[in-house]
């Protein structure tokens, strides 16, 4: 059986680390291209992890691209801000989920060999599509910036794309004020690009992945392994429940954490792992004082208007947690 | 002890009808004006249906004034348009959950003798206030279109407001496309005026509303008392939950039906009521394409701002069907 | 010939005095009523601005109501901040163009009898309406915040309005950043909403106040009257000269100056004063960033609406020159 | 003297044609490439357009690339309702100014042997300022949608770019409802994007273009010229000033006619053609209900902000046309 072809545009982050190890070492998957947005820290920090996790999980072969360093239309500063007023409310963690370096808890080896290729995300993106024989299947961990600019500036290889399964967006669990997911948030008007595009959606958002939380009987089975990668991702798996809950401490989670950006990669691996789901048209608002990057999800069919999105709802949390133990235990 | 002095906002409506019994026929209460806004219907019908109401019930003795017949910013036919694609779901039932009268389900005498003053609302609620010795709390249950005005037309009687006990908006329960309550949706700017107003606002939105479901054995307890008032009130609720349930089918209800605008009566004439409640800070979207009228709650206290609502969660459900049996036999 | 009923509400400010002396001094009108609105200073000092005037030109017998604080939407400290950004290039002159009083450049005597009605002005001007059996022409020289209230409080009685003669708005002399008219920029929502009533408006925009000019020789005519109207006026349109170019040096006027409001005052007066204008279909930005407030005139009809708004250009200026100073003799 | 290099972004259109001949045949000017948007035409009509005029003049050795077929964020078919809206005054003339080809009033050969490049607009200008020792100019002559995509998919080479002298916008000359011009408008969000890049800005708007009236003289001149290039301008021009008059018959121009996008080539070439400019802080309207696209000029410096663009409002018009003669005359 061929592989899938996809793209993982990320911005790591504990949950990108994940979803990339997932990614790289999952023999169903061919990554073709590795790319980076400014998101859950500034573009530089966000490169400089996931090229560190790159290499130190043997995905050296495969080429990563930066891309952009802030949202479309909203300032640049709109990034940072909002980060920090989502942060807020961390008393006892300092620099939120993520930590300062945007992957606090695991110290990679510096001097680092693999670079960013010389060709920025979004044409590196649309060469991936170009050259592709198959629909290439697009799987955005971050802001949608990159993915909505690809979009715009090649409309004409809009078709070689297979879907993008995403995660952001929330249908009715409804998080935190604003009402939303962050990933959607930061960059409304992109979120609104990749929603009105016609290619078929599916979107994990806050309903799914606050119901995939992996506890430390998960971690343990990934240190069990005697790899490299395994005892990576067990660490920061560690260092994320640690930090996640600490910051988000009025969700009540205290042995259990969510992995929110590997449950995108995960259904692609493998769609038999979504067990609940339902096809809507979900709206993106940009207009608001509050609420913009918000997932209108019509799940009263209210609008009468074809579904765009396939809203995940529920995962097979033990194998999801067996592919994340199988995957860590391939990598090097 | 002495009655509380209230004043009720409506536009009914079956639940209107029952937070009118309620309010009237508690002894606890003093109503010292009903007031109407157009809302679940226009003007002219829910005037009409309040007037039926009050007098049916024996309440000739409280003026009613007839107010707003559209919301202050947005287009007049904004109302009508709305309500259709809120019912456009509507498959087996026309006309909604509350027919094309408004209160389907019962027929009231012919030649009702009650009219309205010859004040209009906004007027009437600052003579209230103004000639009233005690604080007044007010009760809107419909747009907030009339209680906004008379904060704006009337600031200096602003501090004669005890509270405002409202049904509308929502928290955590997302109910429909858009993602909010019929109420604060209709005028999002009357929303906004009234939610920082810095009047203590209680909120029951359909957090609350849909857990108080009442059921045939309510409606037979009611039913029971041999005063006409019991009977009007027993046929309305069989009716409304047979429309309500057409009509909001993908809800799934069957044998039982929320009563949303009683709450924000029955919470007036008894705070025990209340089992559960957290006082939140709460912005009004207004300027979006689609969530204007949104209540976003700030349930993290991610904006540290003072807490300016009580958002209701959830009441006595035994004793508020108690209170709505107890009200309806009082009536005549 | 019967005198023409009308309402002015201002918010003082040397324009409005011109403004309240040539419609309380004219023998043409007959002013039912007086009320004041936040705009150019807060609601204590405008109203307190408007009661000196009146008395001291011997309007004691005209009713004053005070009106509305803030505008109806917006928040409150809108109006300072907002002020003080128009105020912020006015380097040599502290306060702006009416100073720290609102009224700078004559003293007023202290302790003056006339006193605000105790009713607030929307429900005034309801009850002139109410109680008028002509048509009344309402005159508004402030943001729009009470007529928008009165419109939407009392909708029964917008057939009692003759018409709206407006200072405000601006078609195509676009004034400073943001390009619009400092009353219609206040309230946005206000201005919408009188613009969409239906009610015949005729707007006296910048386009035309900026076409009425006086200089030192209409002070001089008016300055040889011997009554104290013509004196305070005298005193308080050579101070405005000095401040307004000062506070508003850019625009290059140095020997004379605008009197705005007193436009549409004069143009009630006397029509013939128009000696150019325009029926135009005229929309209000109000979901902008920058351009709230603006009046969006189709002038090249592109629309095909049906105009709503006869907008003022140019005027007969002498003659307006000779009503000023008729009015100013006609004074106590 | 070594040549200036520049990308030209056009949406031909009578004027684009003018800009593109004087561009491409003006020794003074080294054009690196062409590129189309969609604008006064959708992508394949501008396309077409534009390899016809260079083929026609001569200009086959420069690369053109197709860029995008909307605007960035708001949907496909704003432009061509808002098209029809501009034009729905055009009573006389069908298709509006440029006409149903774009380029009406000049039969251009069939078979033009002239295609597109291989690459898409965006990436296309990407390489040609990645290749280029010297910074190089961008005129944009169109809705900006490329050249804001460009800024966003490849920041680290805004600093490639010299400046950035567009056709668009308007600062006090108030052309239409909406308030403001087309490329703006069309595309506001890309408007936004360009305005706040911090890439030096010279915007000509309709304040210059609409006193860089040509008439028959000009023609005759150009048409004096033997050479083919000459011949296919003034029928253009001819056919432009009678399509246009007649499309804008409520501007009054009957025997001169404005060439808009002209302008902003002719000021790369000479300069000292700008006779009268401002430097201001120039903001994006993008919120609006009807001003979207406006340049919100700050001209009485109320912001305090550092200018952003420099705003062209006069030019030497018989240098201007001589220009045009001496282009013409150099093509094919």
């Amino acid at each position: 059986m061929s592989k899938i072809p996809v793209i993982v545009d990320c911005d790591p982050g504990h949950d990108d680390m994940m979803a990339l190890v997932i990614a790289c070492c999952s023999p169903e998957l061919d990554v073709k291209l590795v790319t980076t947005v400014a998101g859950n820290k500034p573009l530089e920090l966000v490169t400089r992890n996931a090229l560190n996790v790159m290499h130190y999980i043997g995905a050296d072969h495969i080429p990563l691209a930066e891309g952009c360093d802030r949202p479309i239309v909203r300032p640049k500063d709109h990034v940072i801000p909002k980060l920090a007023e989502f942060r807020r409310h961390t008393d006892s963690i300092e620099n939120g989920a993520h930590g300062a370096s945007g992957l606090d808890g695991f110290t990679f080896p510096e001097n680092n060999p693999k670079k960013p290729i010389g060709i920025r995300a979004v044409e590196a993106m649309a060469n991936v599509l170009r050259e592709s024989e198959q629909k290439v299947t697009i799987i955005p961990l971050g802001p949608l910036t990159n993915v909505a600019l690809l979009l715009r500036c090649y409309p004409h290889l809009i078709s070689k794309i297979e879907k993008i399964s995403l995660m952001g967006g929330s249908s009715e669990f409804v998080f935190t004020r604003p009402f939303m997911e962050f990933n959607t948030f930061v960059d409304p008007e992109a979120t609104k690009i990749v929603f009105e595009s016609g290619v078929p959606i599916i979107m994990y958002g806050y309903d799914v992945t606050y119901t995939v939380l992996y506890d430390q009987s998960v971690i343990d089975r990934i240190a069990s392994h005697d790899n490299q990668t395994s005892y990576m991702v067990s660490q920061l798996l560690k260092a994320f429940m640690y930090r996640h809950n600490g910051a988000f401490k009025w969700l009540g989670l205290t042995d259990t954490c969510p992995i929110h950006d590997a449950c995108a990669v995960a259904g692609v691996v493998d769609p038999s792992l979504i067990t609940q789901s339902r096809y809507l048209h979900v709206d993106i608002e940009t207009g608001g004082d509050f609420l913009n990057g918000a997932t209108v999800c019509d799940y009263a069919n209210t609008t009468h208007l074809k579904p765009n999105v396939q809203v995940v709802y529920r995962m097979d949390n033990e194998r999801f947690f067996d592919l994340m133990e199988r995957c860590s235990a391939g990598g090097k």
